[in-house]
């Protein structure tokens, strides 16, 4: 076996041709989406108005295991992929550890982050089908970033929908967004009905993400041409980012490495989801165990502390209702939260795999996290999105649990973005001003009790 | 021939394993530093108190081709290098040139430019010699950031004096910094005699690089254990980044692809001098020829305005004499220029290079240079640092010109880095506001009154 780089950089010849379809795997299939009123199956008549034709069909397929990743798309992906697996040996070696460590890095591209994976594919599949443009919502900005560089190269009109206080304390984001050509639109704005009502109603809010996607579902289907698009949650994104589990799996097996534990963080579920895809199918398929863990934030603990119950997706109730792990879309983590990870849901896909015993999850506090940032900062000299520093944390915790127990574990995480973005929360962090809001019993029983009415 | 990929990466073994230093092959050497008040070379023991021992060394050497790289630096350069080599058919399509492009790119690490690469040498030098800390300058914070991931990875202090205005203009740098541990102070700042005698003149004044410079010099010989380094203009700087050019040509020959013309920003001359140093040393061999063409801002144009003399590289005129093109050490670009470069001198090798010939000069001014950053940004991903997008202009200038001539010539540019921390300059391009100012007759004539004592 040759030494183990410190890089693993596949060829452009061993990238994936297809992404992987974990649910066409699953004995228990991720639950459909349902109709609010009705509480029926949603069709794919019944979500053409809202979204992309050949995005709805991926979204139903559960069948399809393996689905060809489109020329042009592939083309695209080799502007910025293969991402490079790190093999994290100044870390080993500044942990003491006996542990091999392997990320996987996602942030080596303009958008800084893993979802230019679905942008690219969501925005092809837009243009395919003819249309003017797309709509979506931003809060943090990575996937707005990413769905803008998407659009500009296909040349597609893309209107975001940025949550107000994000458009106002990241001007960085918005610009990067606005060179790239997308007309970006503080929300609420007076440019929806729904964003005049809010304002209406609120004059000084600051707004939302859910109230963010209902004015992006409104420009949608308000706008000849034009269709809305999700950067998270979804089948299909977690199909599209099944290209990060596939090269970490190529990467790895070139070298004969086998992992024990793969570790992602979970806001919606869109990298842990594509990360984790062809390990899990081993794992479905029964031909191979890992540890799979999800690291969430503490203080929007989905997972841990949430309820398997179908929810709306949006705080605005106007979205189909998934089956998931959800805190209720009423729920709104502390503002003192800085990184992503808001999400009050979990991919559905996700959710059931978790509910079947499938993978782990943990929460970790935000201070924690930031100190794990900080020391992979320092010591493998990139710095990551608080987001990504999630899993960091957890990485760290098993490596040093290794150096107690003096196993060789194998640990691979998804080190999603860059934190160039985030620097105002570092700034707190290295002032000491930091600090973070775990939900209390009392919050977290207020969210769950507005959840719909359930199918029987 | 295989066909060349998307990027172009080397393998680690295939990674330099020594720098070369361009001056072996000159025949006409750079000249030496001079003690301004004696007008005599300054030798290794005079400059000992202000640098580290190697580095003088490394500085003072014309004689040697090639400098093995030590381990540790090495090992340091595969956590970010090699860099991939782009050949950027995305950009060759849409300006529908038969030119082929092919780009460098150097900004694929936390620092976010080709600076890590000077950087992580110095830190060595520095941490091998039994120091316990460094200081330097920044101004628009590339390079203090870069030396502030290599101190945090060798466990040297730093203290970095930040021109006042980028410290408050430019928080997130500063934060960056404070994450990898560095002291991060405002200059001119009260910490030094010679800042507060500034700051006793012009209580108001929003700093300088050259009163930075004088504060970081004066706290390095001040501190036992002490000593300050720079990111550009010398001689060991550039021997430094002679492995920007080196990776490039190995890549290239690996591929049997011979450039016809090779393009680079230059302010202070680091990357320039590093990309092109072994195609240089072709040339100055008689081996080989190449187009090579420096491209600086026409706000700041040392080489194409300037005079070849022996000037300050400090505008507090305490750092020895070089001799190189110079606007004079008191000329000071217009606020109203957004990216860096603003150095009123150039490398003295380069210098020496461009008086005898061996290389062309252009000077592009700031709009065409965003223009030409916006244009890339959404062809090619990558969002560049101003810096680097002169180096684009010229080098889309130049396969517009092959596509009227029908041409298909080979073009290699250095893209030195991203713009994450410059996104106020691409804000004020987005909104069309603007503006650049080139120095007028007299602003020039007045800069260079300025120049000292000339040696007979």
């Amino acid at each position: 076996m040759s030494e183990i780089p410190y890089k693993i950089y596949l060829s452009e010849s061993e990238m994936p041709r297809e992404w992987y379809n974990l649910r066409a795997d699953m004995k228990v299939k991720p639950a459909p989406l349902l109709n609010p009123g009705t509480l029926q199956p949603m069709g794919f008549e019944d979500l053409r108005p809202v979204f992309c034709d050949e995005l709805i069909r991926q979204e139903l397929d559960d069948e399809t295991p393996r689905v060809p990743i489109p020329d042009e798309i592939r083309k695209f992906y080799r502007m910025y992929r293969p991402s490079p697996l790190v093999r994290a040996y100044c870390l080993e070696e500044k942990l003491g550890t006996p542990a091999k460590i392997y990320y996987k890095f996602e942030g080596n591209n303009t958008s800084g982050s893993h979802k230019l994976n679905s942008a690219i594919a969501q925005a092809y599949y837009a243009k395919k089908q003819g249309l003017r443009g797309i709509t979506t919502e931003t809060g943090a900005g990575q996937w707005g970033t990413a769905l803008s560089m998407a659009c500009a190269y296909l040349g597609l009109e893309l209107k975001v929908f940025m949550v107000k206080v994000s458009y106002e304390q990241k001007p960085f984001r918005r610009e990067v967004m606005r060179t790239y050509g997308a007309t970006v639109t503080p929300s609420p704005s007076d440019t929806t009905s729904v964003g005049r009502k809010i304002l209406a109603e609120h004059p000084d809010t600051t707004g939302s993400l859910g109230c963010a996607i209902s004015e992006a579902v409104e420009a949608a289907t308000a706008t000849p041409g034009y269709r809305y698009v999700l950067g998270s949650v979804l089948n299909q994104v977690l199909l599209h980012q099944s290209v990060i589990g596939l090269e970490t799996k190529t990467a790895l097996d070139k070298y004969g490495v086998v992992p024990d534990i793969i570790i992602g963080c979970a806001g919606g579920g869109s990298n842990l989801g594509g990360l984790i895809a062809p390990f899990m199918g081993e794992k479905l398929r029964g031909e191979r165990d890992y540890r799979i863990i999800a690291v969430e934030p503490a203080s929007c603990p989905s997972f841990t502390k949430g309820r398997f119950a179908f929810d709306f997706c949006d705080t605005g109730m106007i979205c189909p209702l998934a089956k998931m792990y959800t805190l209720g879309s009423g729920f709104i983590p502390s503002p003192n939260h800085a990184g992503g990870l808001r999400f009050h849901g979990m991919s559905p896909t996700l959710s059931q795999l978790y509910h079947d015993g499938y993978m782990e999850a943990v929460a970790v506090e935000q201070t924690a996290v930031f100190e794990a940032a900080e020391y992979f900062t320092r010591v493998e000299g990139i710095l990551p999105a608080p987001e990504s520093s999630h899993a960091i944390r957890v990485a760290i915790d098993e490596a040093l649990r290794c150096r107690e127990t003096g196993e060789e574990k194998t640990i691979v995480f998804g080190l999603t973005g860059t934190g160039y973005f985030d620097l105002t929360a570092y700034e707190q962090f290295n002032n000491g001003t930091m600090t973070d809001h775990i939900p209390t019993d009392e919050e977290l029983a207020a969210g769950l009790a507005g959840l719909p009415r359930q199918p029987e």
